[in-house]
């Protein structure tokens, strides 16, 4: 077995990524990948859909995880110097908030406090909640 | 539709990737996510086990594709600035290159070619192909 993080450090380098890789099932069973922006709340990771241009495509991975909730995330880290590479994956199982719900105000809340960019234009679109179940890290043994 | 890039451009940005994300689905169907180093050849991805610590681990991901070839693969370009946001996904069918083959010593010779840090350690593990079926991208309206 490759060395990983430890728990906290783990959820350290997950909380502060700026972007993740979410992979869901599509209806024909084949993987589906997308990179997203998330914060990192206890055990859950929650998301927007951000902008109306992306509201369509972005609709894709509710539709998914509707019908098969089990998703995967990544976040890892690149570097030339291939010691210093490390990832961090949390597989889980995804939801839609509820919309206009307490939880839904505290998520877009929690993503306009992590990231400027949303505090301009704040996300309308539905949110989706990923629970983590499984936490998996590698790190480079330098 | 959102807009997406010009199959050229696509290509172009595909192939310089330094690092992109693999999605296959485990034998339980949920889906298994790594972040993988490639040289993209015509249609197809190359990628190989790359170091023995990583060398169980790795082979994941041929346990996975023997059972269900459909795989994607995505390349993200991250920015604060999100009018530079941008990413390429590839649908496709991977495969084991067969071991000793003709195909095996060409990609790990695209590899090397690619990534610098093979050439002191040349990749000794298997080599996986990924045919790209489907090939879509994203990138920011401005």
């Amino acid at each position: 077995m490759a060395p990983g993080l430890g728990a906290d450090e783990l959820r350290v380098r997950l909380a502060a990524a700026r972007v993740a890789r979410l992979a869901t099932i599509r209806p024909d069973g084949a993987p589906h990948l997308v990179p997203f922006c998330f914060v990192l709340e206890g055990d859950v990771l929650y998301s927007a859909v951000d902008s109306k241009p992306k509201r369509q495509r972005s609709l894709a991975r509710f539709r998914h995880v509707e019908a098969e909730p089990r998703v995967s995330v990544l976040v890892d880290h690149w570097s030339e110097d291939w010691a210093q590479l490390w990832w961090v994956r949390v597989d889980g199982r995804a939801a839609e908030v509820a919309h206009e719900s307490e939880e839904e105000r505290r998520a877009v809340a929690l993503l306009m406090q992590k990231y400027a960019q949303y505090r301009s234009a704040p996300p309308e679109g539905p949110v989706l909640a990923i629970t983590g179940e499984r936490w998996s890290s590698w790190v480079a043994s330098a």
